[in-house]
C-alpha cells in the first residue's frame, strides 16, 4: 500500500516537472520567436503595421499612441486648444499661421490627421495650391525617408505641401528611427545630419544611448527653411541653426547673422523668429541629459510582458507611467514626484505669463508708434528687442515640457526675455511721448480666443469652412490614390521575395 | 620539532587574540567615555572651551571654523569685499548701513571678532553711544540666551549695541544649539518659538531631524525690529515676519500691512526693506527640504574618528566635503556635482546682475525726477514698485546660497522683481518725460566701490579711522571686564560643584 503511494506521488511529480520544462522550452521559444521575421521589409517600408507582423510587441504599444483617454505629453484632455486656453498667443503670432489655430498634437498615430485638420495647412484645392511648402510633411511619416530616398532630398523639399498628400500617408512611425534591415536605430533625417556636420561632429559617432535621443532630435528640435542654399536657391531646405550653439542666445546670434525671420509681426512689423519644439536643445541643459538619461529613457521606458523585455513604443508622458519611467531612479511616492514636477511647471508659468503680458503690449505700442508716424530708424531698436525678447519666451515655452526638463535654464532664458523687453517697452514710452502721447497706451480686449483673433482681423470661420471642403474633397482623394500605390507595392514586393 | 613549532605558532596566535581583545575593549571604552562629563556645565555657560572639555570630538571640529584658508561658506577666499566685488549694491543700500561694508562673514568662530570690525556697527566711544541697536547682538553668541535667561528678553533688546560689549563676547557655539544638562538640541532665541505660535505651530513638536535645521533657523532667516510691541513700545524686539508664510510674497504683504521700512533709501526716497538672510525660508522651498534633508545633513555630516561617529560641527560649504555631504545620497563625481552647483549659481547670477543694473536705474531716475520737481502723489506707486522689486532682488540674493538651493523658486522671485521693476520705470519715464526730461538718465560712475561711495556721498576714510579708534580703546576694554566676570564665574562654579 505504502508503495503504491509512493509510486502514485512520484509519478505525479515527475508529470510536472515535465509540464514545467514544457513551459520553459515555450517561454525560450518565445523569446526567440521574437526575431525570427515573419515578412521580409522592403528598405523604405513606409506602413507600421508591415513592420508590426515582425514585431507584435513593439507595435501593439505603438498604437496605444492612438490612445486620447489619458492626457497625452503635458497632462489634461487629449487635444487643448492652446489659443483657447490663453489668447495672448494670437497676438503674439499676429500675421503667422500659428495665430490661426494653436493645438497641442495628439499621440504620432495621428500626425497625419492633425496635419490635414489644423488650418494653418489651409485649404488646398490641388497640387500647387496651399500656404505651406511640402517641407512641412518632414516630420510627419515614414514616407518622408522613402521619398527622399526615391527622389532625393532637395526635391522632397521642393513644391507645396499639398503636391505630396497622396504621398505621405503613414503616420510617424518605425521607418523613422529603424533601419528595416538591422533594426538599429538610425538617423533618416538629414537635416539632423547636416547640423552635426555644421558643428563639427560626426553623428555615426553617436552611442546607442545617444541615439536614443538623437531619433527624437530628428524633429523635436528648433528648424527652420533656408531658401538660399547655394544651388537650391528658392527651395526651403531644412535646416537647424546650430552652427554657433543650441542655447537661446546662440540661435539667435545665428538667425541674426544671416538676417533671418520666420514672419513680420502684422502689428509692431518686427521681423519675428518662431521657435519651433527645441525640446532636445533644452533637455541638453537639464540634470537628466548631465547624467546621461536619454528621451527614451522616461518616454519610452521598458516593459516586460509574456517573459519578453521590450521598449514600450507607446511614446507619452512619464507622468502617466511613473512606475517604469521615474521610480526606477526616484525612490519617492509617485504623487510627490508628480507634484514636484507640477510645481516646476508652475514656478515657470507664473513668469511665462507676465512676460507674454508684455510682450503683447509691446506690439501694441509699437503699432501706435507706427500710427502716430514713427520712422524705421526710431522703430528700428525697438523692434529688435521685441524680436530678442519673444525668441526667448518662444524658446522657454515652445519647447514642450523645459520648465520640467530644465527649469533652471527656462527661467534663465526667460529671464533674459524679461530685461530686453524691458529696455524695448522704456524706448517705447519714451518714443510715445515724443510722439505726444505720454500715456500707457489702450489695450484691446483679447480676453478670449475670439476677441482676439477679431482684434487682428482673422476671420477664422471662413478659414473653418474651407477646411471643412478640404477634408472632405482632397483628403480623400489622397488616401485612395495612396492606397491603390500600396497595394501595387505590396504585390511587387511579394513576387519579388517569393 | 612538528608539535614545537606548532605550540609556538598557537602562543603566538593566542597572543595576538588577546591584543585583539583588549583594543575592542579600549575601542568601546573610548565609546562609552563620551558620555562621562569631565566638567559640570552650568544651565547657561557660554564658554566654548568648557563645553569643550566634554565633548572633545565635537570641539576640535567646531574650532575648525577658525580655519580661513578653504573658501568659507560659498568659495573663494576667507573675506571677501562684496561691495568690492558689485559695486551697484552701494547704490542699492544708500543710506543704509550695507553700503559702508559687507564683507561676507567667516565661520562661527569670528562671530564676536567680525562684528566689532564691520563699519555697520560704527565706533561707539561707550554706552548709549553708536548708530546699532543692542539687537543686533542677537545671532553672535551664547552670552545671549544667558542674558535673556538672567535679566528677560525684552531687557535684553534694550538699549544700544555698545551697551553689552563687555557681556557679548563668546562667539557663535555650543550653548547657542544645545541644553547644556540632556545635550538634546534646543531653541534659544525666542524669536523662532514666537515665530511658531504666530503660525498657529507649536516648535516643540518638531522631530529631532526637524531640529537639525530649525537650530539653523534661529538666525539663518529673515528678521525684523518691531518697536511697535504692545507693552515693550520703543524696544526693537526681533520678529520673523512669517505670520503670512515664508515666500517673498507673504512677507512683502506682511510688511506692507505693519508698514514697516528699515530704511528710506537716499537717492530715490522709497520706504525700503532690507532682506537679511532668509536661507531657512528658501530651502524649505527646494528639493532637499522637500526630501527630508536638514541643513545639518550636509553642512555638518557625519564624521568618525578613532572608532566614533559624531556630527563634524566643521559647519561648512559642503562643496569643501563633498564626499561626506553630496556622496553619500549622489553617487556621481565630485568634480561634476562641484559643476552642477557652480551652474546652478552662474546662471542665477545673470539674471540677478540685470535686475540689479534696473533697480540702480530706478533709485537714480527717481532721484532725477524728484529733482525735476515730482510730488509725493506722483512718486508714491513708483515708490511701492522699487519697493517691491529691491525685496524680491534681496531675498533671492541675500539667502546665501539659494540659488542652490532653491533655483527655481529664486528664479521664480527674480522674475517677479523683473515684472514689477519694468512697470515702475516705465512710469518713471512718463513721469520724467512729463517735468521735461523725455531721454535716458544719465548714469553716474559707479564701476567701483569707491566711486560707488563718493556717489552717496559716504566719508569712508572717516568710518575707518573712527573704527579704529574704537578696536584700540572699547573693544580691549570690553574683552577684560568680561575676562575678570568669567573668572570670578568660574571660581563660583568650582566651588559649587564641589
Amino acid at each position: 500500500m505504502k508503495n503504491k503511494v509512493l509510486f502514485i506521488v512520484t509519478a505525479v511529480v515527475v508529470f510536472l516537472l515535465g509540464m514545467l520544462a514544457s513551459s520553459i522550452v515555450n517561454r525560450k521559444n518565445e523569446a526567440k520567436y521574437k526575431y525570427v521575421p515573419k515578412v521580409e521589409l522592403g528598405e523604405n517600408e513606409p506602413r507600421n503595421e508591415e513592420w508590426g507582423k515582425n514585431f507584435p510587441a513593439e507595435y501593439q504599444s505603438y498604437l496605444q499612441t492612438a490612445d486620447t483617454s489619458f492626457a497625452s505629453m503635458q497632462g489634461g484632455s487629449a487635444m487643448r486648444d492652446v489659443l483657447h486656453e490663453d489668447s495672448r498667443l494670437v497676438v503674439l503670432w499676429a500675421g503667422y499661421g500659428f495665430s490661426k489655430d494653436y493645438s497641442q498634437g495628439r499621440g504620432h498615430y495621428y500626425a497625419i490627421e492633425d496635419i490635414h485638420n489644423t488650418l494653418r495647412t489651409g485649404a488646398p484645392e490641388g497640387k500647387g495650391d496651399g500656404p505651406m511648402p511640402a517641407t512641412c510633411w518632414t516630420c510627419k511619416s515614414p514616407d518622408v525617408p522613402r521619398l527622399m530616398n526615391e527622389n532625393g532630398i532637395a526635391e522632397f523639399y521642393s513644391g507645396k505641401w499639398a503636391d505630396k498628400g497622396a504621398e505621405v500617408v503613414n503616420p510617424i512611425g518605425c521607418a523613422d528611427c529603424h533601419d528595416s534591415k538591422t533594426m538599429k536605430l538610425t538617423i533618416t533625417r538629414p537635416a539632423l545630419v547636416e547640423a552635426f556636420q555644421e558643428m563639427g561632429k560626426d553623428i555615426n559617432q553617436a552611442t546607442h544611448q545617444e541615439m536614443r535621443s538623437l531619433v527624437c532630435a530628428q524633429c523635436h528640435v528648433e528648424y527652420y527653411f533656408d531658401k538660399k542654399l547655394p544651388g537650391k536657391e528658392g527651395v526651403p531646405y531644412l535646416k537647424f541653426p546650430w552652427k554657433n550653439g543650441m542655447t537661446a542666445e546662440a540661435m539667435e546670434e545665428y538667425y541674426d547673422e544671416i538676417e533671418f525671420s520666420d514672419w513680420t509681426h502684422q502689428l509692431s512689423r518686427a521681423p519675428m523668429l518662431k521657435a519651433q519644439h527645441p525640446g532636445y536643445e533644452t533637455y541638453l541643459t537639464g540634470v537628466h541629459a548631465d547624467r546621461g538619461v536619454s528621451c527614451a529613457d522616461c518616454h519610452m521606458p521598458y516593459k516586460s510582458e509574456g517573459g519578453q523585455k521590450f521598449t514600450d513604443h507607446h511614446i507619452q508622458s512619464p507622468l502617466n507611467n511613473v512606475a517604469n519611467a521615474c521610480q526606477v531612479c526616484h525612490r519617492e511616492d509617485a504623487e510627490k514626484l508628480k507634484l514636484n514636477v507640477y510645481e516646476r511647471q508652475r514656478k515657470a508659468t507664473e513668469n511665462r505669463l507676465k512676460l507674454e503680458d508684455f510682450l503683447v503690449k509691446a506690439h501694441i505700442e509699437a503699432k501706435k508708434a507706427w500710427d502716430l508716424g514713427a520712422t524705421e530708424a526710431q522703430m528700428k531698436d525697438i523692434l529688435t528687442d521685441i524680436r530678442h525678447a519673444q525668441w526667448r519666451w518662444d524658446y522657454s515655452a515652445a519647447a514642450h515640457g523645459a520648465s520640467f526638463h530644465s527649469p533652471v535654464e527656462t527661467a534663465r532664458v526667460m529671464g533674459g526675455a524679461l530685461t530686453i523687453i524691458q529696455e524695448g517697452r522704456l524706448k517705447l514710452a519714451r518714443l510715445l511721448a515724443e510722439l505726444g502721447h505720454n500715456a500707457p497706451v489702450e489695450m484691446p480686449d483679447i480676453s478670449t480666443k475670439e476677441k482676439a483673433q477679431e482684434y487682428i482681423g482673422l476671420d477664422v470661420e471662413k478659414l473653418k469652412s474651407e477646411k471643412e471642403e478640404f477634408k472632405k474633397k482632397l483628403v480623400p482623394k489622397w488616401l485612395e490614390e495612396a492606397k491603390n500605390r500600396e497595394a501595387d507595392y505590396s504585390s511587387k514586393k511579394v513576387s519579388m521575395v517569393n
